[in-house]
Formats: structure tokens, C-alpha cells, sequence
């Protein structure tokens, strides 16, 4: 099966989660880079396609000519990837979505509600389909523990408590720290904390859990001077089936990587997870001894096998999680009609439920952490 | 020097913590059990003086005939541990405070916020001290967590976390469960998991921060159909200095035996402490490597070299620390005026804290997790 | 029932191991230290004495006039502990065995085999019994972990694998480091790291196994300038039943405090313990997750209840384990009838066992590692 | 940069490492798929290559044939990857070699001594590079810890501890177990765990410390019926510099998956990593706290950074290590006179190394653990 043919906006010299898009894209071999608006600067984004191998015939500075140029060429690319800043997510995505290429874009869906509520609509009036890439979903412990989950094997759940701890921005940040920003600047980001990290937990919540959210109660936090955007953040969701989450988000816990943690407590049985140490799952049922699942192992479900790639005790990490998100797109794309439940996509659907998670966090914090009903 | 002498109320045949507080006593040699009314029940509190080889001739059935009898005996107790159900410790503690003896009481200090008020003024008007055995503040590492954050290594206090989990809860308990029949009574407690435990977590916050709560809010929940008390708390401390702190109460959260962590993170470095490795303290400075420091070991501050028993990687545990508090009230009973800041007694004033806490959680989550003010 | 009356010799100022014992036999009830020859200097056993709220009546400074003095007394001590150096723990225990006075006694039995066999004539020769303080044994999921291999849990046992790290001796002693000077002084310890520690994983090895060792091969080496003893050990045991036991013990392994550690493999299941996380018992059935057993958890064998004093997640330590053989010593003499093969008592036999492991692993290191057959 | 041609032998459906090849070629672009002999068996070698999308004119049945094919095709493979059982490396590595075609192998590099010297001779007269894929070696960690011991970091070298755990041989495998049919036959894998795994941890030990093995000591045995390799091997290396290594190796060791650590102790401070946690090194300083390093951090050393792709506490795992070999050949095929010291090449004479070991070991162990001189 010959590879998808990729494009990619954003992600130039300097730039972080572009250079992982195109490892993971490349990783299972579904995807092959042929074009590319890198940057907005045309000199930058030259250089970086030259870097890249990409022919200068197919770098763009401009995502809006390179979306007419490609649609226009016999071989034109099949999908493109949306690596900028979360501001230009929705923009780009309509651009390319009003010529039928498929869109895998970058977490958050969009930097606010309304740009949400436009993409909705170009990807109703697009053939081409839509990929957002919460990337944790696609580590085969998290696919386990869905599984389980939906197999009852937890009782009810009653609490889940889900933690994404980081200190990289426990200071101000350098002034060259490009990453952090665009991150801190609220017209480019839409919010700190919450919508840089919080909406990853608050998707693999809703992932795992599959239950729903009603309503939440919030309060964002800054705890450096000048800063402009929360750097903390606690959310508290009402579930429906009657449990509660707890979502915390910091990016001033000194410590802290990437610390994601999933907790899940049922009445019969709990579940923990670190992305950390993302190949092991730990199962406690109430009254036994807490047992250690590891990823390719014996005890290991057929849903994380789907998404594994080596034998137990072979790490498999980051990149590996996110290149399933491609490969399951690829397949998505290839093969529409063979995609099962065990394929995980997130799309449209759950890039709104972000959005509007980040703005009742937002409505919620202002108001004192009032209750907001979700639905 | 002598071993000081002790009575006991509570702690008969059944019982749990009355065996914790009698190898406390005993473990550092500094007290002697001479005396106790082990139960109500008569036949009850005589069996078990039997089995304690307690003299028949101490062995009481009604406390307030103990504190009498003793208070007469020239080799009368200097002390009593009380050891029964919560909405007993005031009206106990006050009847051996009447008599001038010293009171080491176990936690919550009462049940209710009026029995506190009471035991206050009854403290006030003794010769006697009272200590409070919030027994997690013995261990070597919370010393030195202590110490460094007062020291300004961790600079301002922004985050605490402590969280307090235990499973034990998770169903209906047996009938023949005495632990878990009185702490789930609201009239014996006073309240379930934040009287329980949850105010173990506040007192180590305060206790090692050095922070005052200013106003707090609070959620209480029940998972277990029937029950009457909680058994999963949240509640938000506004700390003075600016920083906030979650502390999370549960016994429904299966896979937890007695997971009590401390985690408070400043603009400088962070701390990390789990009640059930507790022989470590994990200390990070913002750009560093985490450094795990062990009790014992070179990197030990000498706050907690001063209540440590024996060398690094020589396991102390839950005993030891407990054992400290009573090795500190009984020096604090025999060379008051040795008593040193590294003395770290629990008394009146942090008794009155804790059920001021309860007592301001219960009113918060009874009107929706309103803000309280505490002081 | 009255405490047993115990005596101790050694234990001084400035000593490790007497203070321990004196907890140990404290912490359970069980022994009131009554006497003591703390000193073979006069002023200094006294000044001990007095610290410990010894009579002066019962401070002795020599270990024969105490034995024979305590024997003559109607309220004689029933016990002595024996805490000095290695080669006085013969002639020592020898003294009161002659009194028919029941001996417990630090381990290595003694510094050489021929004190081994005279002490082994004497312990024959007499009433009393003679204790061991392989205090390792005393752990609850030890006893478990004994239990397991008894009960076939493992299927045949293939490996195991001993390792006992410290870091202490990594360099020259300062001249003061008493426990330093005599240990590593050939003449007063018999041996260095091998008799210190290595003896330890020896006879855990032989306590939860039930296993022989018919023969060994070693190599002890020394790392440090100068050093007479030992620092490193390496040493391979030939087990009845086909399997092979590898121990390492080491004094200069830095980064390790007392990181003994047990690992069985057998053909259908393995175990693994930690003596620095003495309260989990890892135990992996093959083809299965591993499971984390707790002390005092629902999944705990009774072998380990029956040695565990405090509910799960409230961590026991080394004094919690020396004590357990304090107790189960105490039982021995006071309801020797009643005494089960679950009261796990070390005695003579594995002293003997003791001795002759370092005398075979100095034989073969001496030979370049030869195999010496022990049986 | 245009990616290499690169071609494979070996790795047809059933096969593990194979893929691994594949997806650590693609990872970071440096090598493209174009040709492959995946099987001896004509049918399966066509069917694999019409999996992987090889076109058919390039897919082989036979090494050799591919050899001369590709050598004579103007857009022929640069570089073949053989993922054979150990007994084909070597003659498939001459055929390439004969064609100047680079060859990327995996480890042991031959299953006889006899086969590697054939092997170096064919290499000196070749202009073709080889490559030996001892993958632990692209550890960014792995990396950090041989340039501190290069650095003086741990001062004299004392004590090494490697250790390969795995369980998967413990029982006799099921008969369509490809993967273990050919490692317990001798004439295919040419010795057993000493061969699979117990190169790793030699190669290992040798790069990261620097040291020279000037003689073995060796155990092999086999725990399983009927079993013709060892699965259980305890070497004992004498280095260069007056330390000592002691290598255990075992496939039989229940609950272990892939448990590759490796432990340094020199006289100023000691290293420590483990395979399954990848991205973290626990560096002691004698007399300080042991410091956790992790991955991409500001405490890892520029020589981890450099095969760094992903920030920290986003895990990278046995793919992206794997991977940098392939990238560092792509440099030196590519770039031959920019290679530097960091880029960590394993080639022939590290490839002799590890047969000559093996060699060894077996001789040893055949003659009761006799020490064997290596240089």
C-alpha cells in the first residue's frame, strides 16, 4: 500500500510538535511529506522545506495558495497536517477542508468557540474528513483501559481524578522561547493551561470514561506576575451516570515534566495510568492485590494489542502513541468502510466538546467557580 | 529517668488504635501503662487489663471513677492515653484535665465544635497539658519538609496538594466491623472521611507549611448507598501568603490502604512525601534533577535526624513516628522548660484548628461548597 | 503476663546494635532490661547504667561477674542480649549458657569456627536456650514468602538471587567510626563484609527457601586501600534440590543504604521482596501481571498476619521485625510447649550454618574461588 | 537530504525484528524500502514483499542473487539490513560486503568464531561499511552515562553489575514459535541466552565503560528438559583497570520481560539505569542524595541531548534508540569525514568482541568456570 501523500502548515526551524507530526506520520510508513507552508515567513519557510527534503516547487508561504496549488496538482496531497499556533488552527483547517483534503490538526480544535463553530460547518460541506490528535488516546494502556471500562469491569465509577502537572513555565520565560510565546499570549493560545493541557486530560477522561460531561465548575489561576493566561488550573465535572472528575493542570509544579495521570475509581475495581511510565496499567479489584498490566504482556487486552507494536519490556512511547493517530487516520482515509470501534478517531465532534470545555472553564472561573451546565 | 505512668480509656479487646498507642508508649521506654478502663462494658474492660497485665486493682469500668481514684493514689498516673470514638474525647479529657492529669488524646480532638469550646476552657484551668496525636507529624522527612519550607528553600508556597486515600470504605461493612460501625455513625464521629483522615491532611499541611487557612470551600460526598457520613471530601484551603491547597479525603478510593501524600510546590523547589514510603523526602529545585533524601542519610536535615531512631536504609515506620509524640509530651511533661522548637507538640490550639475544619467543610458543602471564612 | 527480666553486654555509649535491641525487646512487652555489663570500661558501662535507668546495684563491668551475680539473684534476669563485637559473642554467650540463662545473641554467632563448636558444647550443655538475631526473618512478607515456597507456590526452585548493598565502607573510616574500627579489624569481626552481611543473605536465603547449601564457591575482595577485610562478596551456593543461590553482599556499592533484596525463581512463579519496602511482597505466577502483596492486606498469607502488628499501608519497619523475634523468643521461653513452626526461631543450628558459610567462602575465595562442599 | 536505498534480508511475516528494522529505518527518514530477499522460501519472500509494498521486480528469494541484482541496478540499494537467524549474519554480510554494499546486521554478528574472522576478512576488503545493531547503545541515557564515566564522573571504576532478565523461555516453547525454535537451536543462534542477550549486556558494559575484558569466569545452564542452549548464564569479567563485571544473563527468570540494567560503582559516585525505564539514570554521589536524570531535561549531559528528540517527560523508547543507529550509519554512509566521537558506532571489531565472548564463556563454562584469558 503505497503512502499517503502529506502536507504539512506550520512546523518550520525552531518550531516543537512539528517535528513529532512528521516522526509520527513517517513512523508506520503510511504518510510520505511532499509539500509544506512551514512558515509565514517566506524565507523561513524555504530554508525549512530545503531541510526537509521537500521540493521548492511544493513550499508555500501562504496555507491559503498552497491549498488552491495542491488541490490543483494530479498529485496533490491527500491529507495535511496543522502544526501552528492554536489561533490559525481553524482558519487553516476550513481552507483546506473547501478543497476536500483531509485535516489532521494539532490540539486544541480552535482558539475560541466561535472559530469552533465555523470549522463545524466547512467539515459538514467537506467530503474530506477531519483528525485531531489527542495524541495520549493512542498509547495501548489507555486503549486497555477504554476497553475496560466499557466492559464493566470497574462497577460504577465514582471518581476519576486526572492530573497533567508540568513546571516548565514556573518562571517567565526567556524571551526567545518561541514555544512559550505564542502559548502565553491569550490571542494566540485562547488560554493557558487549560486549553494547552487541560484539554488533552479532559479528552482522555472522556475517552476512557465515555461518559459524558453536564456540567463543571472551575477556577483558573496565574501564579507569575505579568502572565496573561491561567498557568493552573482545577476543574471539577459532574458526569453523567453520577460520578465526578477532578482535572488538575499546572504548568508551575516544579518536578513535573510531563506528569498525565489518569485515576480511575469504580465500586468494584480502580485503574492508574502515568504517561510517564505509559506501558503499564495497574488494576486494583476491591479486595485483591493491585496487579501491574503491562503492554504486550500475557495479561495485556487485545485492544492495547491492536495499537502494539514490539513484545512486552520494549518500551514503546510517545512518538509510537502518536504515530497510531496517523496510522489509524491513514486507515480512516484508505479503507473508510473498515474502520472499527477499536480505531479511536477523534474528530470534529470531540474538538468541540474541547472548545467548549475551555471556555465554561473560563466563564465558570470568572464567575467564582460557579456551575456550568454543559448539556 | 523513670518511665512517666499511664492510664488508658478505651482500647479494649477489638479495638485498633488502642494497641498503636500502647507500643508508642512503650517503644522509647518513656511510659509505663499502670491503669486503664479499657470499655464500658465491665467484663469487657476487665478481660482486657488481664490480658494488658494490668493490676486488677486499676482495671476501671467508668472513666470518671478512674480519673478520681487515680488523681488520689500517691503512685497515681501522670498521664492518660484516650483512645475510644471521637464524641467521647472531650468529655474524657476533661475529666482527667479536672484532676491536673495530662491528656494524650487521639484525633479529632471532639466531635463538635461546642465539645471543643469546652475542652478548651477546661484545658485553661488545668495544670495539665494536652496533646493531640496527629502521629504523621513524628515522621523524620515531615520534620524536614517542616524545616526546609520555614527555612525558605522552596521560596512562596503558590501549591499544596495532600491527599489521604483509603479503600476500606468502598462497600457496606460488616456488621461486626467496630472500626468502621462508630466512624460512620455521625453521632459517634462527627463526621466521616474529612474527620477521620481529612483532618490528618490539614493538620500536616499546617504543620509543615506554617500556613494559616483563611477561608475555605468544601465538597462532602457519600458513594455508598445508606451511609450517613462521607467518605470522599474536596476542599480548597485559601492559605495565608497567597497559595492555595487541595486537599482530597476518600475511603472509596479502591487500591489505597493508608495513602496519605504531601506535595507542596513553591517558586523555587517542590517537596514530595508518601505516608507509605516515608522514609523519603523527594526535593526538586526548579531546573534541577529530583534528589530523593533519605531519613538517616547524610542529605538528612538535622530536624529530622532529631527523632530519628536508626541508621539509612534501616526502615522506621508508622510506630516510630507515633512513638515520637509521645517521646515529646513525655518531655514535655518531665523538663518543660527543655522543650525546643523542634518539639513538635500537637495541642489545644491545633485540636480547636481541626474541628473548626470539620465543622466549616460540613457548612461549606451544605450550602454548595460556599467560601468560609475561618479567620 | 509479666515481662521477662533481660540483661544485656555491650550496647554502650556510642554503639549502634544495643540500642536497637533494647527497642526491640521493649516493643512488645515482653522484656524489662533489668541489668547490663554495657562496657568493659568500668566508667563507661556505669555512665551507660545510669542513662538507661539501670541500678547501679546491677551495672556490671565484666560479663562473668554479671552471669554469675545475676544467677545468684532470686530476681536474676531470665535473658541476656549480646551486642560487642563478633569474637566476644562465644566466650560471652558460653558464660551465661553455664547459668543456665537464656542467651540472645547478635549475629554472626561467633568470629571463628572453633568458638562455634565450643559455644555449640555449651548450648548442649545447658537449660537454656540461645537466640540468633537474624532479624531479616522477622519481616511479615518474609514469613510469607517462606510459606509460599513451602506451599509449592513456586513449582521447583531454578534461582535465586541475594544481594545485600551498602555504600558505608566506600572509603577509609574516620579514626572515630567505632562501628567502622572494629568491623573492619579481622581479629574482632572474623570477616568483613561476608560476616557482617553476608551472613544475613545467607541465612534468608536458608530461612524462606528450606533449602541446603551442599557446596559453594566464592571471591571476597577488598576495594579500598589498606582495608584487612573483605569489602565485597561474591559468592555461589549449590542448593539440595538442584537450584543455585547467587548472594552479593557489599559495603562499598555507593548509592545503596541497606538494600538487601530477595528474588526466587522457580518454574511456575517468582518472588521478589525488598528490605528497604519491607511491607510488599512482589509475586509473579508465569504468564500472569505481578501482583503487589501487602502486609495486612486481604491478600496477605496468615503466615505474615501472624507476625504483623498494624493494618495495611501503616508501614512496619526494622524494629517492628527485630522485635518479632524478640517476641517469638520470649513465647519460646515462657510457653515453650506451645511454640509452632511458624514461630520462625534461629538458633544454634543456623549459627552453625552461619559460621561455616564464611569459613567455606574464606576457604574458596583463598583457593581462587573453589567449589568447598559444605554437606 | 534524500533518503538511502536500503534493501533487507530476513524479516518476512512471522518475524519479530524485522519490523523493527523496518520502522527504526523510517524513523527519522534516513532510509527508504526499496528491496528485500524476506525469505528463503520463494512464496513467503514475495508475499512479505507485497505486504510492505516492495515492487516485485526487487523482491529476491535469494541473498545472493540480490546481492548482484541490486550491485548492477543504477538505482541499487546502498545499504542491506540482515535480520537473520544468527548463523546466516555472516555469509549474507560477505555477499554485500563482496558488492561494496553497506550492511546493517543484527547482533550476535555470527554465531561462530570461525564465521567472524571470515566476516572481518571480507570486510577489510570491502569499501563498504558494516554496522552491528547493538541497540541499547542509541539510549539517550546510555550515552549521558558513558560520557560521565569518560568524564572522570565516577572516579576508578570498582564494581560493574549487567543484568538481562527475561522469562520467555521459561517453559519449553509451543512448536510454531518461531522466535524461540531458532534460539534454542544451537546450529541456528550458535549458544543461547549467552548469545541472544548476553551480548547485549557485554556490548553494553564495554561502551559504556570504555574498559577492556582481559579474562572470564563463566556459568551457562539450561533450566528447561531437553533444552540444547544455555537459558541461564553468570559471567564474570576481570577489566582493564583492576575492576570487575559480573554479567547475568537468563531467559528462565520469571517476571521479567526485557529487564536490562546496568549498574556502575566507582570510588566517587555510582551510575545506574534500566532498560524498561529508559529515559531516566540515577546518579549517587558518594555521600550526596541520589539524583534522578531524566531525558531531555536541563540535568542531561549535551551527549544525551544529542540523540534526544522529544522533550522531557515525553517517553522515548526502544524504537527511537534503535532508530539512532540507523541514523548515525545514514551519517557515517552519508557523511563520512563529519562522524564524530559522539556518534557511537558499533562495527566489526566490536561485532569480534562479542563472538570471541561468547567463544569464551562456552569454553569456560565447559571446563567448571575456568578463567579464560581474552587479551
Amino acid at each position: 500500500m503505497a503512502p499517503l501523500k502529506l502536507g504539512m502548515v506550520g512546523g518550520g526551524q525552531g518550531a516543537f510538535i512539528g517535528g513529532v507530526h512528521r516522526i509520527a506520520a513517517r513512523l508506520d510508513g503510511c504518510f510520505e511529506l511532499v509539500a509544506g507552508a512551514f512558515s509565514s515567513d517566506p524565507a523561513r519557510a524555504h530554508a525549512s522545506a530545503s531541510d526537509l527534503g521537500i521540493a521548492a516547487s511544493r513550499s508555500y508561504a501562504d496555507y491559503r495558495e498552497m491549498a488552491k496549488a495542491e488541490a490543483a496538482r494530479p498529485d496533490g496531497i491527500d491529507a495535511v497536517a496543522i502544526v501552528t499556533p492554536n489561533h490559525l488552527h481553524g482558519p487553516i483547517a476550513e481552507a483546506f477542508l473547501a478543497q476536500d483534503i483531509h485535516v489532521i490538526c494539532d490540539k486544541p480544535m480552535t482558539a475560541t468557540l466561535a472559530q469552533a463553530n465555523d470549522l463545524m460547518e466547512a467539515a459538514a460541506n467537506s467530503r474530506a474528513s477531519f483528525f485531531l490528535t489527542h495524541n495520549y488516546t493512542g498509547y495501548p494502556m489507555i486503549r486497555q483501559a477504554r476497553q475496560m471500562v466499557a466492559d464493566g469491569d470497574l462497577g460504577d465509577i465514582r471518581i476519576v481524578q486526572a492530573e497533567y502537572l508540568q513546571d516548565w513555565l514556573s518562571e517567565t520565560p526567556a524571551d526567545d522561547n518561541k514555544q512559550a510565546a505564542w502559548r502565553t499570549d491569550p490571542a494566540q493560545s485562547g488560554g493557558g493551561a487549560i486549553g494547552d493541557i487541560g484539554t488533552h486530560a479532559y479528552n482522555l477522561v472522556s475517552f476512557v470514561t465515555g461518559l459524558r460531561t453536564q456540567s463543571l465548575s472551575a477556577t483558573l489561576q496565574s501564579h507569575v506576575a505579568g502572565r496573561a493566561v491561567d498557568d493552573d488550573a482545577r476543574v471539577t465535572l459532574q458526569l453523567s451516570g453520577g460520578g465526578r472528575c477532578h482535572i488538575w493542570a499546572s504548568q508551575v509544579a516544579v518536578g513535573n515534566e510531563n506528569n498525565l495521570t489518569l485515576a480511575i475509581y469504580g465500586s468494584k475495581a480502580s485503574l492508574r495510568w502515568a504517561q510517564e511510565e505509559p506501558n503499564v496499567l495497574w488494576v486494583t479489584r476491591l479486595g485483591e492485590a493491585p496487579r501491574k498490566i503491562t503492554r504486550g504482556s500475557a495479561s495485556a487486552h487485545p485492544a492495547a494489542g491492536a495499537v502494539t507494536r514490539i513484545p512486552a519490556g520494549h518500551p514503546e512511547g510517545y512518538l509510537e502513541a502518536f504515530a497510531t493517530l496517523y496510522r489509524e487516520a491513514a486507515e480512516a482515509i484508505m479503507t473508510p468502510d473498515q474502520v472499527t470501534s477499536n480505531n479511536a478517531l477523534i474528530g470534529i465532534s470531540q474538538g468541540m466538546d474541547g472548545v467548549r470545555f475551555v471556555d465554561a472553564c473560563q466563564r465558570s472561573s470568572s464567575e467564582g467557580g460557579a456551575w456550568i451546565t454543559l448539556e
